[in-house]
């Protein structure tokens, strides 16, 4: 893969790889007492009492998963560059499916588009689509997420 | 507060005070670590070369931290309940003013109507929009969170 640098370098339709992440009982609980004490979050048998039966984590532990592949992977040699002002935010986040100990989750991201920065003539908004599939093929998490890009100089 | 039990108990238009969590610099740093090494969420000093000026929280540190106070305060007495075909996740989450150590953030959860559930007619889709405000009043988050609850028995 090229270096992704500026905004114009992610090319819309393209599909990034972001590698892989295994989930452990530990980083369920962990991630549940912090951000998100249900019982099915914190234990495995409270998890056996629950729809789910057995331990899951947290939506937003599977979100926050995605983030980290996303950012080791495709953020460092990038422009991402934030601003006081704000962050255009995340949408869409659907959890499609549990996620449990062991599970082996595969990232990518789908670039659906760029828009210009309403605020900031210099950067661009472009528009990930995330997802996270488990080593059975099942869809476990969408959502897209709007990241700010500087754009290419006009000298470069 | 009377006890939320059934999707029928959060009255559309009603905000719900959810109260209030100090952020350390630690909280910031183990969660920056762990799911976005941006260095603005990794160390002081490398904030301050950051448009930032300073140490700041990841976005999904503080959506996530909008949970714990919803979850905590809201969730104990409720009918919220999971299934193993997906939750209908969360929308519209923006990170409007960075958030830094120290940082006393104030949640809301304001309810913005439900829907019935598609698969299961027992269940009804609550909309809340989440707040987070720091002690300055500055809105540093809002979400959509789209949340299951039981509707309420027809014999009672």
């Amino acid at each position: 893969m090229s270096r992704l640098v500026y905004a114009e370098d992610y090319e819309t339709g393209s599909v990034h790889d972001l590698g892989s992440h295994k989930v452990t009982a530990e980083e369920i609980t962990a991630f549940g007492r912090t951000y998100d004490p249900q019982p099915y979050h914190l234990d495995e048998n409270a998890g056996k009492e629950s729809a789910f039966g057995g331990l899951i984590a947290s939506g937003w532990n599977t979100a926050a998963i995605w983030m980290r592949l996303y950012v080791t992977t495709l953020l460092p040699d990038a422009a991402a560059e934030g601003t006081v002002e704000g962050s255009p935010g995340v949408d869409e986040v659907r959890f499609l499916h549990p996620v449990r100990p062991g599970d082996v989750l595969h990232g990518t991201a789908e670039i659906l588009g760029s828009l210009p920065s309403l605020s900031a003539p210099e950067f661009r908004i472009v528009r990930n689509r995330g997802h996270l599939v488990n080593a059975g093929g099942t869809q476990v998490l969408t959502l897209v997420l709007n990241a700010r890009f500087r754009s290419r100089p006009k000298d470069s």
